[in-house]
C-alpha cells in the first residue's frame, strides 16, 4: 500500500478514529455480504467495508484513502443487477457503504421538494413523502433494498417512468463527495437554474466513478387519488403498441404499460402461488395497463371504456378486464411482477435489459425469439416489460430438454444474437441497468471511439488517478 | 495568427473551399450584425462568419480553425439575453452561424420522436411537429428567431415547463461537432438508456463551451385538443401561491401559472394598442392560469369553477373570468407576453431574470422592492412571469422624475440587492437565461470553489485550448 509507507492496520485504526469502531469492519464475516453482489456473479474481497455516518466523515475517510491510494468502491442497497457496487478479486478495494446515512433531512410540500440522504431506502422516500400527502414515483422491484443514492448512481427507471421520467428525472439538487474528500455542495431546491453545467446530471448515471453522492433534493408530486388498473388480451404485438399510443393521446392518466407474451402469463399462473388468468380465455400477447390522478374521480373508468370498446371493434383486444376493487388490481399487477419468480421456479434463465425505440418493439419481439432459435431452437422466449419506454426484459428459459449449465454456457451467443437485433434497431443494450463490471467490454464494443474517449476525459478531469469504483463503466487501465 | 505562419486570407480561401463562397463573409457589412448582441449591450468584431451547409463541412471547418488557433463563437437565431452567441471586441473570433443547417431530418409519430438540425427556428419545430399531429411544447418570446440549437445550448426554459420542463427535458439525443472536428453522434431516440455518463445532458445548457450542437432528436407530445385560460385577481401574494398548488395538486392540465403586479397590468394597458384589463376592478395582483389537455372535452371548465368557487370563498381570489373564446385567450395572453413591450414605451428598466424555490416566491416579491426603494426610493418594480416554476421576472421601472441614464447607471447596485435576496432564498441568479459573457464574474462569485472547479476541470477535458465560446460562462485565462 503506497509503497508500504502506511501499513494496513494502521489506516484502519485512522478510519475508525473518524467514523469510529461501528463504523468500519475487516472480519470477513462481517464484510462478505458487502463482497458479493445480488445475482452472485462477481464475488469480490476488501480490506474493509466503512460506515460513514455523515457527509463530514466521509470526506475525512475519502481524505485519508486518497492520501494512500486506496480505491474505493461505493455501496447503497447492494442490489445492481450488473455487479456495479461491489469490489473486485484483488482485495485492494475499501468497500464504502452509504447505508448509516440514512436521514430524511426536509420535506417542503409547498415546494413540491424533498431532501434526503443516500442510504434511505426507496421505499421510505416513498412512504416519508405519502405522510405528507405527496409522492415519489419512482418505483422498482427492489424498492425495498435499493437506496436512494444507489437508485441516483445508476438512474434507476423502472414501471412509470412513462409519466415521471427516469431517476435523473426526479432530482433537482445533490450532494457529492469527490476522490479528495472535497464535498460540493449542489443541493439546490429549484426548477429553473441555468448558472454552468448541468453537473447532477453527470453525476447521476454515473455510478459511482465521477463521486459519491450523498444527499439529494428530490422532486414530489400530488398524491394519487384516482387509480384504474386494466388487464387486456391483444392480437398481437402491434395492436399492444397501437392501444399505447391510443391512451397515450387521450391523456388519460397513463402511469404504466406493460407487455407480457403468452408463454410468460402461463409460466406464472404454473408457478405462483393463488396467480391466476383475469381473461376467460389464455391468449399469445396481453398488456397491463396502469392509470392514476391525482384528481379525485377523475372519470378514469369511463374514459377507459371508450378507448377499449374502440380497441376491441378494431380488433387490437381481443378481451379486457377492468379491476373492481384494490385486491383485483394487486392481482393484475402480481401477474406482471411474479415474472422473474415463476422463470426461476421453471428452470435457468438468460435475461437480456434492452431499450428500442417505442415504434421499433413490434419488430424486436418478433425477430429476436427468430434469431435466437437459430442458436437454441428448443429455446423459450419470455419477454416482458416497459413497452411503453421501449424497455423489454428479454428472458429466455432453459429448454424443457436441456440441462441448466449447458443452456446458460450460451448466454454470451444468445446475449450476442439479442444485442444484433437491438442495435440494428438503434436500441440500447442496457436500458435500466447500467454498466458495472459485467458490461464494460461490450460498452467498449458498442461506444467505441469518440463517446468513449469523451467518458474518458471527464473521468481523467474528476477522477484522475482512478480511485472511484474502479472497473465499472470503463476497464481498469 | 499561430505566429503568422498562415495568413488570414488563405485561410479564408481555404474555408471558403470546405463552406462555398457563399458560406463565408469577411465583409463588414455582411459580419456587422452577428458581432451584436440582442440587447445590444456588448458590440464586437469578427474576421468572418462562416455558415457550414451540413455536419460534415462543419466539422471541416473545426478542423482548420484548430490547426491554426482560432476561437469560434457559435450562433444561432441571436437572441441571447445574456451576450453568449456574439464575438468580443478582440476581433480575432470567428463566428460560426448554423442557420443554414434548418433541415427537419425526420418526424416519427409513433415514437414521439424527432430529428432537427441545429439551425431550425423554435417556431418552425412547432410547426413541423403539428404537421404530424403531434406538440413540441417548447414556447419562449423568441420562438420566431431562436434556433434549435441555440435553445439546447443554453438550455432554454419558457412559460410551459411547468408541464414539460425545461429544453434539456426534451432531448433524447444530440449530435455535437468537438473543437476538433471530431463529430459525436448521439442521435438516439431512446426512453431509457443506462450506458454511462449522461454526455447529452453536459452539452445541453453548455452554451457553446464544450462543443457545437449540430442535430437533437427531440421528444414530442400529443396534440392539445382542449384548453382554458382564467385571468383573475388574486388577494395577495400567498394567495397566488395557494392558488397554484391548488390547481397543481388536482390535476386538471396546467400548463402555464404567470404572475403578474397590478403596476405591469396598468402599464400594459395604458401602453398597448387594444390592451384592456379583463375584470371590473384593477387589483394590487393578478395571475394568468393556462390549462390544456389531449383529451377533447376534458371538462376543463368544470374542474376549474370548482376549484375558483373555492378560492373566492376563501378570498384568494377576488373576481376571476375564464376566456370564451380563442380571441379572448389571445387577449388575456397579450396582457402578460406585453409585458416588456409596455415598460420599454414608459421608460428605461433594470431586468433581473431569477428563480426561488416556488415556496419563496411571495416572499421574494414583498422583499425586493423594500430593499431597492431604500437604493432609489421612488423606484417602480414591475414583477411578473413563472410563479409556477419560481421563476420571476423581477423588472424595475425608472422613476418618473429620474434620467433613463441616471437610472441605468444604477443598475449594478439594483441588481445586486436583488440578488442577495435571490441568494438568502437559496435562489438561482440566472434562471432561464445562462450565464453568456454578462454574468461571468457573478458565476465567478456565486459558484467559487468546489462547483467552478468542477466546470472548469469539464472545460479543460474537452476543450483544453479555450477555442470554443471563450469569455461565455468563464473568463479568458
Amino acid at each position: 500500500l503506497d509503497g508500504g509507507v502506511i501499513k494496513i492496520d494502521e489506516l484502519q485504526a485512522a478510519l475508525a478514529t473518524v467514523v469510529g469502531d461501528n463504523g468500519i469492519s475487516a472480519d470477513p464475516f462481517d464484510t462478505a455480504p458487502y463482497c458479493v453482489d445480488w445475482r452472485g456473479l462477481r464475488p469480490g474481497k476488501t480490506p474493509f467495508v466503512i460506515r460513514p455516518a455523515s457527509t463530514e466523515q466521509l470526506a475525512h475517510v475519502m481524505r485519508l484513502l486518497s492520501d494512500v491510494g486506496m480505491p474505493v468502491v461505493p455501496q447503497g442497497g447492494n442490489t445492481s443487477m450488473v455487479a456495479g457496487a461491489t469490489p473486485d478479486e484483488s482485495g485492494t478495494q475499501a468497500v464504502i457503504s452509504l447505508s448509516r446515512m440514512n436521514k430524511v433531512r426536509s420535506i417542503d410540500p409547498v415546494d413540491m421538494t424533498m431532501a434526503v440522504e443516500a442510504g434511505v431506502v426507496l421505499k421510505a422516500v416513498q412512504e416519508a413523502a405519502a405522510e405528507r400527502g405527496c409522492m415519489f414515483p419512482l418505483s422498482l422491484a427492489s424498492e425495498g433494498s435499493a437506496t436512494i443514492g444507489g437508485v441516483l448512481a445508476t438512474n434507476a427507471g423502472g414501471n412509470t417512468t412513462i409519466r415521471y421520467g427516469n431517476a435523473r428525472d426526479l432530482v433537482l439538487g445533490l450532494e457529492v463527495v469527490l476522490r479528495d474528500g472535497r464535498v460540493w455542495n449542489g443541493m439546490r431546491c429549484l426548477r429553473k437554474d441555468n448558472t454552468g453545467y448541468a453537473l447532477r446530471h453527470l453525476f447521476v448515471g454515473s455510478e459511482g466513478t465521477l463521486g459519491l453522492i450523498t444527499a439529494a433534493t428530490l422532486r414530489l408530486w400530488p398524491k394519487i387519488k384516482d387509480e384504474l388498473v386494466i388487464f387486456c388480451s391483444v392480437a398481437n404485438e402491434n395492436s399492444a403498441l397501437s392501444l399505447f399510443r391510443k391512451i397515450q393521446d387521450r391523456d388519460i392518466g397513463l402511469r404504466a404499460f406493460e407487455y407480457m407474451s403468452g408463454a410468460g402469463v402461463e409460466l406464472v399462473v404454473r408457478h405462483i402461488d393463488g396467480a391466476r388468468l383475469p381473461l376467460a380465455r389464455p391468449a399469445q400477447h396481453y398488456v397491463l395497463i396502469d392509470l392514476a390522478s391525482s384528481r379525485a374521480s377523475a372519470g378514469l373508468r369511463d374514459l377507459t371504456e371508450v378507448v377499449l370498446a374502440e380497441a376491441i371493434e378494431s380488433g387490437d383486444v381481443i378481451d379486457a378486464v377492468i379491476a373492481e376493487s384494490i385486491a383485483q388490481k394487486a392481482a393484475m399487477w402480481r401477474i406482471r411482477e411474479e415474472h422473474s419468480e415463476s422463470q426461476r421456479k421453471a428452470g435457468a434463465s438468460i435475461k437480456n435489459d434492452i431499450s428500442v425505440p417505442v415504434s421499433s418493439v413490434p419488430t424486436f419481439l418478433r425477430e429476436v425469439p427468430v434469431v435466437c432459435r437459430q442458436i437454441i431452437p428448443k429455446i423459450r422466449p419470455v419477454p416482458f416489460g416497459h413497452m411503453g419506454d421501449g424497455n423489454i426484459h428479454m428472458n429466455f428459459l432453459q429448454p424443457e430438454d436441456m440441462e441448466a449449465a449447458e443452456f446458460l454456457s450460451r448466454s454470451g451467443e444468445i446475449s450476442k444474437a439479442v444485442n444484433e437485433v437491438v442495435r440494428s434497431l438503434g436500441g440500447s443494450m442496457s436500458a435500466e441497468h447500467g454498466i458495472g463490471s459485467l458490461k464494460v467490454d461490450i460498452l467498449a464494443q458498442w461506444h467505441e471511439g469518440i463517446e468513449l474517449e469523451l467518458m474518458r476525459g471527464i473521468k481523467d478531469a474528476l477522477d484522475p488517478a482512478g480511485m472511484l469504483n474502479p472497473g465499472k463503466i470503463f476497464s481498469v487501465r
